[in-house]
C-alpha cells in the first residue's frame, strides 16, 4: 500500500457540503493501489458500548471511484446526519495478494481494526453550517452564454461612433488601436438572433467609460462608454434580456483603472499630496516609467500596474476608501440595473479581503448572484464558498483544445487531466465553471482548428457535455475566425450570405440539447467508457436520474467501427456512416 | 520516484507569507524518495530571450527538508521578489541509482527539461497581498501562560462567596457541584506570586455570570458573575497585570448559552412566539427532552446543544441579531477593559463566518489581539488568517504525552508525529499556538505521570523547548495532582508547607529559560540530531541567528552515556551524572 499517496483535507473540497444536509466526502489514493475503501463516520458525541466499556458510535459506508487519472483514484461518499455533527474517518483495503487494511484519520494511519479505530484521531466537521456552504447559482448550470465584446457586435446608432471610426469589417485584420462603432443598440437590435440561437445568458466585456476600445482602462465605472449608449439604453437592453429569459454578466475591472481616470491623473499632478495617492501602489513619487516600443510594455515603473503596462495603475484594494468605492459601483449595477453577475477581470491579482467584502455585497443586492473570476491557474483560494461562484475554466477548457484540437496530448492524457481538473473543487462550483473554448483573450477555436470547421464542431460538442456553463464568443456561431487578440477581436458578420449557415445551425441544435439536457449534464455522474489512444475513440456517458446521455467521439484520423446505430434516440452527429466514426465525428444519443 | 506522494497546495500552509515580502514554500514527497528539489520561481510577466523565442524568466533555488515524518519528506525554501508577484514550479531529482528529475506544477508533472518546463503551467501566489497575510501577534511567542480556573484559584474576598460555599481545600476529591469561594480579589492578591513565578500571561476560564462553578453557561455575557467580583475589580485586575507585564485573555463561550439565560428562558417561556426562537436551532416547539441518570447527558433534545446537554442551548450563530450581539459581547470587553486575547471555547463548532467577522471587530479594536479557538483537532479551516490567530494545540502535546509521559508511542513515532502536526500550518502559527499539558478538560500532568515528579519536569522541559506559547495550569508548579473532571479543578495550595518547592523553583527556572530564549524557541530551526528508540536518546538543537540551543532527554529506562559535559553553558539539567543521564533525566545546555 503506497501510504505517502493517500490524501484528504478537512473543508476543502474533500469534505464539502453539497446540500444543507449532504457532505460530500472525496479521498486520493495511488492508482490501482487500494481495492476498497469504507468511510467510518458518526456523530463524534455519539456512544456505544462493546464489551461493558463506552466507545465511539459510528456507521462504515463503501466508497466508490468518482475519477481517475494516471496517478490518482479519488474515492467519493456522500453522507447525512441528523446532528449536523461528524467525525469521519477511513478504512482502506490494498490490491495486493494478501490484502492489508489500514485507518487514516486526522493524525494519520491507524490500525484498521476495531481497536485501532477506538483510539483513533478522527476527521471533523463539527457541525454543517449551511452559511459557511458553497452555494451555486441554480440557474448558471442551466445557462448558455454569449460574450460580447460590446466595440465588434453590431452598430446600432452611427451618431454614437467616436471619431476615426472605420467601416465595419473594413479591414480583414482589425488593428490594436481600432474603432468600428459597435454599440449598446446594435446589442438590442439583435436580442431576437440571440434568442433564436437559443442564448440565456449575456455575458458583455466591460462598457464602462474608458480610453481603449477593449475598454479595460476604466475611466469611470460609474458610467457607460459615450461610445455605447447611456445608462437609459443599458437599462433598456438588461430589461430586454431579461424578458426573453437572459441573464446578464457584466465586466468589473478592479484589479487596475485606466491612467486617464481622474483619480491617476490627479496622482501624476500632485504626487505624493494627492487624496488619491494612496489608492494605488506607488512606490516612489513622481510616478513615472520609461517607453519601450511597445504601448503595453514598459520599464522601471515606479507604481505597480497590470502586467508591464503603464496605463493601468493597480489599485490598493486594501485602502478601505479604494474599497468603499469599488463596492459602491458593484452594488449600483446590480441595484440600478438588475445586473445577475459580474465577472472579474485580473480577478487573482486582487486580494481576498476584498473579494469577501464584494461577494457579501453583491449577494446581499441579488441572492442568486454569480461572481465570476478570471483566473487561469488552480483556483482553489477565491472557491470557498466565500468570493467566487466559478472561475473562467481556462485550465479545463484548455486541456480540451490541447486534446481534442491540437492533438498535442493523448485522450488519455486529456481525460485524465481533465478529472484531475474537476477534483480541484467541490461538485456544485464545477457545476458552474464557466467554460470557453475561445474568448476576446485567445485566439478564435476555428483558427485554433486551422479552419477545420468539422473539427470546430466536434470540439464544442465534447465541451458541452462537460459539466459547467458554456460560452459562445460573439461570431463564432458563423465562423469568424481569427488569431491572438486583436484579430479575435473581428466585427461581427450579419450578411447572411457571409455567415456560415450551417454552423450557426450546428450551434442552435447543440445549445437546445445543452438545455434540454441541462441536469444530466451538469449534475450526472461521468462514466468515461472508453478511451483508445490507438483509434482516438473516447466513449463518455453522463447518467442522472434514469437517463444515459451518451457521446461518442473520433478523434483520432482514421473511421472508427462503433456499435451504437439506432436511428430513434440520435440527439445530433456528425461523420456517422452506417457502422463507422469518421475522425472529427461525433454522435450524441440518450437513453432513458 | 512516486509520484503520487507529491503535494503541493497554492495559498494555503504550502505556500504562505511570512512577512510582506517573504514567501516560504513547501512540498511533500514521499520519504527518501527525492535527492533534492529546485524551486523555480520568478514574475509571471518576466519574459527572456532564448534561441530568438520570447520564455519565462525564472531562477532556480534549491529547497532543504524541513521536516520529515515516518511517511514524508517536507521540503522549504523562502522567496522574494520586487514586483511581488510569482509564478513558481518545481524540478525533483530521485535517489534511483540512475535518477529521474521531473517537473511539477500547477497542471501536475511535466519533463524537468528546459523544453519541459517552458510549456508548463506554473504555480502561483499572483500578488502578494499583505492584507491576506497571516498575521500572529507578535508578544505571543514571548509569553508564558497560566491558566487560571477562578473558582479554585484563591477566595480573596469571602463576602461574594455563594450560599454553601465548602472550606477551601476542604475535600481530597471536589465534587461536580462543589463551591470553593475563589474569585477575582484572590486573583488580585496573588498577581506578584505570578510575577515571581515569571508568568506574562493569564488566561482566565469564564468570568460571566453563569450558573456552575466552571461558568460555562453564561447567563450574561455583560456582567463579571458576583461569586467573582465586578467589573470594576475586573478592570482593577487587568490595569495590576498590565502594570506586570501581563497579558490578560478571557475566556468566551459563544457556541453555547447557559439554560438560565434569559433569552432561553424566553424561549422556553414563550415558544415559537419568543423573540428569541431564531436565536437557537429548535427543531420543535415547545423545546424539550427527556433527562437520563447523567445531569449533561440528555435523550431526544428537540433542539441543538453543547454535546447532550440539555443545559447548554446551541447559538444560531447564523442570526445577525446574535452575530451582532456577540460582536458587542467581543468589542465591549476589549474596549472597556482592555483585554488582550479571547480564548474561544466549543469554536470548532460555530460557523467559519462569523468567526471572521468577530476577527475583524477584534483587530480593529486592538490591531496585536491574540484569538485562541479551542479546537482539538486539525485546524487548517480556522488558521488562514481571516479566524483565529491559534488554537488550543492539544493534538501537539497529546503526543509529548503520549510519548515521553505515557510511552504509549516510541521517541520516533512522537517526533515524526510532531513534525507532521507542525507541517499543517504556517510558520508564524505553529509559533503562537498555545501548547498545553494539561487544562480544565484533561487530568493534571502529575497524575498522567502517576506522581513521578522527575517525569513531569521531563516533560514540561521538552514542551517549553518547542515552538508556542506554553501554559501553565494553575498549581501544576506547586505539586497539585488530579484525575478527569471535576478532580482537576482541586482548590489552589498556598500554604508554603504544602506546595511543592522544587516543583516551583523548578517553573521558576524553565520559565525564565523560555522568555530568555524565546526567539531561539519560537523562530529557531529544529534539528532533531537523535532520536534513539533502543536507549530513548532525544537531542534536539534549535538553531537562530548563531545560538544553538540543545536540549537532550532520557526517555528510556536505563541511563543513557552523553558526550556533552561543559559545565558553563548548562542552562537546566536533572539526572545528569558525569557522563550519563538518567531515565526522566534532561539537559539544556546553550552555545553560541
Amino acid at each position: 500500500m503506497e501510504k505517502a499517496a493517500i490524501y484528504h483535507r478537512p473543508e476543502s473540497e474533500y469534505a464539502s457540503l453539497y446540500t444543507t444536509d449532504e457532505l460530500r466526502l472525496r479521498l486520493r489514493t495511488k492508482r490501482n493501489d487500494i481495492a476498497q475503501v469504507d468511510c467510518l463516520w458518526g456523530d463524534p458525541y455519539s456512544q456505544v458500548k462493546r464489551d461493558g466499556e463506552s466507545e465511539w458510535g459510528y456507521e462504515r459506508t463503501p466508497m466508490q471511484i468518482i475519477a481517475r487519472t494516471d496517478v490518482y483514484d479519488y474515492w467519493g461518499v456522500a453522507v447525512s446526519i441528523a446532528t449536523h455533527r461528524l467525525q469521519y474517518g477511513f478504512e482502506l483495503t490494498d490490491t495486493a495478494k494478501k490484502p492489508a487494511t489500514i485507518g487514516y484519520g486526522d493524525q494519520g494511519f491507524f490500525p484498521g481494526t476495531p481497536e485501532g479505530i477506538k483510539h483513533a484521531s478522527m476527521f471533523r466537521l463539527p457541525y454543517f453550517h449551511d452559511i459557511d456552504r458553497i452555494k451555486a447559482p441554480e440557474w448558471v448550470s442551466n445557462t448558455v452564454w454569449y460574450q460580447i465584446f460590446p466595440e465588434r457586435f453590431a452598430n446600432g446608432d452611427p451618431t454614437n461612433d467616436p471619431a476615426g471610426t472605420l467601416p465595419w469589417a473594413s479591414k480583414e485584420h482589425p488593428g490594436r488601436t481600432d474603432f468600428y462603432g459597435g454599440d449598446l443598440q446594435g446589442v438590442l437590435d439583435h436580442l431576437d438572433y440571440l434568442k433564436k440561437l437559443g442564448i440565456n445568458g449575456l455575458y458583455f466585456c466591460p462598457i464602462f467609460k474608458a480610453y481603449s476600445n477593449h475598454k479595460y482602462d476604466t475611466i469611470d465605472y460609474l458610467e457607460v462608454d459615450p461610445d455605447f449608449g447611456d445608462k437609459n439604453l443599458f437599462r433598456e437592453v438588461v430589461e430586454a434580456a431579461h424578458k426573453r429569459g437572459m441573464k446578464v454578466m457584466l465586466d468589473a475591472v478592479f484589479n487596475h483603472i485606466g491612467d486617464q481616470s481622474y483619480q491617476w491623473q490627479d496622482v501624476l499632478a500632485k504626487g505624493q499630496d494627492s487624496r488619491f495617492a494612496d489608492w494605488f501602489h506607488v512606490h516612489s513619487f513622481p510616478a513615472r516609467y520609461e517607453k519601450t516600443d511597445d504601448f503595453e510594455e514598459a520599464k522601471n515603473i515606479t507604481y505597480d500596474t497590470f502586467a508591464n503596462t503603464p496605463h493601468m495603475p493597480k489599485l490598493n484594494t486594501a485602502n478601505p476608501e479604494v474599497q468603499e468605492y469599488l463596492l459602491t459601483v458593484a452594488k449600483y449595477w446590480i441595484e440600478n440595473f438588475d445586473i445577475d453577475a459580474w465577472r472579474l477581470d485580473v480577478a487573482n491579482e486582487v486580494d481576498h479581503h476584498f473579494w469577501r467584502k464584494f461577494a457579501e455585497v453583491c449577494h446581499a443586492a441579488k441572492p442568486e448572484f454569480y461572481i465570476l473570476g478570471e483566473v487561469w491557474h488552480s483556483s482553489q483560494p477565491w472557491l470557498q464558498g466565500d468570493q467566487f461562484s466559478a472561475v473562467m475554466n481556462y485550465a479545463y477548457t484548455d486541456l480540451i483544445k490541447e486534446g481534442v484540437v491540437k492533438k498535442n496530448i493523448t485522450p488519455t492524457h486529456m481525460v485524465d487531466s481533465l478529472n484531475q481538473q474537476q477534483m480541484l473543487y467541490a461538485d456544485q462550483t464545477t457545476e458552474v465553471m464557466f467554460n470557453v473554448l475561445d474568448s476576446h483573450d485567445t485566439p478564435r477555436l476555428l483558427t485554433e482548428c486551422a479552419d477545420d470547421a468539422d473539427l470546430m464542431r466536434q470540439a464544442e460538442a465534447f465541451t458541452y457535455l462537460q459539466k459547467g456553463s458554456p460560452c459562445v464568443y460573439y461570431g463564432d456561431e458563423v465562423g469568424i475566425d481569427g488569431h491572438e487578440d486583436p484579430d479575435c477581436r473581428k466585427c461581427m458578420i450579419w450578411d447572411p450570405k457571409k455567415q456560415n449557415q450551417d454552423m450557426l445551425k450546428f450551434f442552435q441544435q447543440l445549445i437546445a440539447l445543452r438545455k434540454e439536457y441541462a441536469a444530466v449534464i451538469s449534475k450526472g455522474t461521468t462514466d468515461w467508457r472508453t478511451v483508445a489512444d490507438i483509434t482516438g475513440l473516447v466513449h463518455l456517458v453522463r447518467k442522472h436520474r434514469g437517463i444515459h446521455l451518451h457521446g461518442v467521439f473520433n478523434f483520432g484520423e482514421k473511421p472508427v467501427a462503433i456499435k451504437h446505430v439506432h436511428k430513434t434516440d440520435i440527439l445530433m452527429k456528425q461523420g456517422v456512416d452506417e457502422k463507422k466514426l469518421a475522425p472529427n465525428g461525433f454522435l450524441i444519443y440518450v437513453k432513458k
